[in-house]
């Protein structure tokens, strides 16, 4: 007979405990295959509980295959010939506290510097709030957003995106060649995926590091080509083996700079060579240009299928909203709906929803129009502040007129290293332009991104009069 | 000088059109390098218009890159060599309507059948709204949900999910070990980034399709491992070359049984027998058992860093939500860490948070106790219909007693085809085991799951009613 302690008084049920005891036995090999358990009848007897306590153990015991039942014969301990071998090889103790480096967010807030001039930053204060709010109470009366969406992303935010893109960037395109994706990790991800085989990608140097990353972790090769006269360099893609150039032609990040037409037209040709060549055309923030009309997409030039459009709702809207969308040509929708047509969509519905209303009821452009005159006011007084604190001959100022960040060149003889001690002892949180290159240029001057998109005006103001007097140590 | 038929009652600004003109005569050749366009002065004067608009139409013309102004000698159009000879080489139209195979939802929905017995489906009228719309109204208050987050999910919602994971599921991991992702085809996505190495993968046969898609997309070789006694067969895992091993065994996905303990601990010897192995727990209903006590994780038995488990709220909230997570072991999360660590996190912030406040103020647990009652009563009326209309000798249930589906097997003489035939025409969707296969075993009976999670009661007697009687033609 099985000797158990039961206790009464336990939070666990007597069942589990009987349940947890045999359980040990067995995994102890103090009880082992062909053992036969008393029946249940007579345990019941000898613990003083209900009968049907003990079905309930035992019928736990047999749900997990620790025993058998065997009809009219009774319970019997299962062969486990592995557990008496069962010595970890190699154990790690998954309890250790393992701490990852990058815990972004958080780690950064905490140690979040006085004058924070992040470029990816966007301001977080004038977002209607509460139109948001009221659209996503009523959507969330509705049922249909809680049931599995459509794998691409809902018909009709993907309409609502492809009329905006078609108005403002010049986009063309029909609904569904619009993947919906988390952003523009993710949807380069799933790219990598759509290729099959392993590409070789030509991409800007300096460029978006992020992409980069991405894209080497799907093992795919990467060729960094230099930016000449601040234009991607056709002569250098001619001669690299890159099958896919990835691109910023509306607003090159990070220098700023428009990639000239015919620079456009010859990275066309280039895709048009050669048949499987292809441009990833990354529009990271062409929502925000201060002076002229917009730059239409390169993907606007494109008649021949060659051009892969990215965009997202990070810089319009947030960061943390993860949405983007990319234009696929025919050819490629074609294989993406054979390959990837399985994977579902990964935005939430509700956000799907709440985000095509936001559009299509006209908020979206109000807010972008509302942001765009905003950030402009921001731009224009961050590039006023640097004029009146900076000397025009030792600094120069690039990149403006559109987007969320200016660039500073400083042209003295302050090293790099003494500029960035003395900003972090200030409280100044600057952002190097060098951290953005593959490899730098010969020449390289000591160069900051300088956000205002979440800045104050005061901020601006006292942090670059920080900046000039106790980092440049400007008179 | 340059002729342009303007239109002072257009919409469009003078300035633009003045813009498109010249943009057009550039790009068809009419003007080109090193042509040199009209003065700003004379041209405004020429067009009766006011210098500024010029002005602004030059500038345009020089951001794109169009023409160049050159110091006090005017603007010169670029030189643009690759437009004369730029001819598409296989011109695909762009705007023509492509329609996707697969637009899931809305195609579905439009054709619904009237008793559609989806064994993917979840309850969508007893989910708590008004809560989860209270909470986020809070949420949507906190300007930090806009701000970029915590590249593997913010640290609050992990501790939530490992609390609970430790709770109910018995599985051991720090928060830090939590990784967020949008459900398990993105997370096992990651995976194959992650593993860099091409991979051999042992799945259960039948199985889980859309996994196995992912995994063949993502370029993994798939070893199909057949079920014996309705569970994973160990010979033919040992037997295989896979050094990756994806298995439900909490509720084996289609077949609804679970994996013994014994199977257990094999598989978890298997992985620690050769370095580089893995065990993926897909555990993917597990919240839904109506007998008994829960089965613990396989990850709860695993002393050695092996098993990397998968779960997702898809089933126990709604598959819309698009939140899942997985658990590494220590070594693979230094590795995702060093790979991976700079994608961003594909779920909106917003949704994070509601999610967090919803699983730590406990509604969570209420609305899965709810539901849980819900579907246990469901799953009880469906089985006694069931047992009801279907006489034991030709038909077995089985996966009972979990999930939110039944098994229902047929051992008469009817065809497959037969069935199915006369299931459409009564307006029953029926779901076959058959397509969970990757290929068949001798002496397979015609067999369908039914799913009961968002069918009504009455639509599940009546449906059943009707499937006995027109479509297995029952007297």
């Amino acid at each position: 007979m099985i000797t158990i302690s039961l206790n009464p008084d336990s939070k666990e049920p007597m069942y589990q405990q009987i349940y947890e005891y045999i359980k040990k036995e067995i995994l102890s090999g103090r009880l082992s295959h062909p053992d036969k358990l008393p029946s249940a009848r007579s345990l019941a007897n000898f613990l003083q509980v209900s009968r049907s306590t003990v079905d309930t153990a035992y019928d736990q015991l047999v749900a997990e295959g620790y025993v058998e039942p065997k009809e009219k014969r009774g319970y019997f301990v299962n062969s486990m010939t592995h557990i008496q071998n069962f010595t970890p090889v190699s154990p790690v103790p998954i309890t250790k506290a393992y701490q990852p480096k990058h815990e972004s967010s958080e780690k950064e807030s905490a140690g979040r510097m006085h004058f924070d001039f992040n470029p990816d930053a966007v301001d977080t204060t004038h977002f209607p709030y509460s139109i948001w709010k009221s659209i996503g109470k009523n959507e969330l009366d509705n049922s249909d957003n809680f049931v599995a969406g459509n794998h691409f992303g809902e018909t009709e935010l993907r309409k609502s995106i492809a009329a905006y893109l078609h108005g403002s960037r010049g986009v063309q395109c029909t609904p569904e060649q619009i993947i919906l994706g988390a952003g523009l990790d993710h949807l380069l991800q799933m790219l990598c995926v759509l290729f099959q085989r392993k590409k070789t990608v030509a991409m800007e140097n300096p460029g978006y590091r992020s992409a980069r990353k991405v894209l080497l972790a799907s093992g795919y090769t990467v060729r960094d080509i230099p930016l000449k006269n601040n234009t991607f360099d056709l002569t250098s893609l001619n001669q690299s083996d890159a099958d896919i150039c990835y691109v910023t032609p509306t607003h090159q990040f990070p220098l700023g700079t428009v990639m000239p037409v015919p620079v456009r037209q010859a990275l066309l040709t280039w895709a048009i060579e050669q048949k499987g060549r292809y441009i990833i055309e990354d529009d990271h923030d062409s929502e925000f240009r201060y002076v002229g009309r917009p730059i239409p997409a390169l993907q606007s030039l494109d008649t021949s299928g060659n051009v892969i459009y990215i965009g997202t709702f990070s810089k319009a809207i947030s960061p943390a909203l993860r949405v983007g969308y990319m234009v696929l040509p025919p050819v490629l929708l074609e294989q993406y709906q054979a390959i990837c047509g399985s994977f579902s969509c990964p935005v939430s519905r509700i956000n799907q929803a709440i985000l095509t209303k936001f559009i299509k009821d006209g908020y979206f452009e109000k807010h972008l129009n509302r942001m765009r005159k905003l950030y402009k006011s921001k731009h224009d007084f961050m590039v006023s502040c640097i004029r009146e604190f900076f000397p025009k001959e030792t600094f120069r100022i690039s990149g403006d007129n559109a987007g969320l960040y200016v660039l500073l060149h400083y042209l003295g003889n302050e090293t790099a290293e003494q500029i960035e001690k003395r900003a972090e002892k200030n409280d100044i949180k600057l952002y190097s332009l060098k951290k953005y290159y593959a490899s730098l240029p010969a020449g390289f001057h000591p160069t900051y991104l300088l956000g205002f998109a979440n800045v104050t005006d005061e901020n601006i103001r006292t942090g670059l009069h920080l900046l000039a007097k106790e980092v440049f140590l400007l008179p």
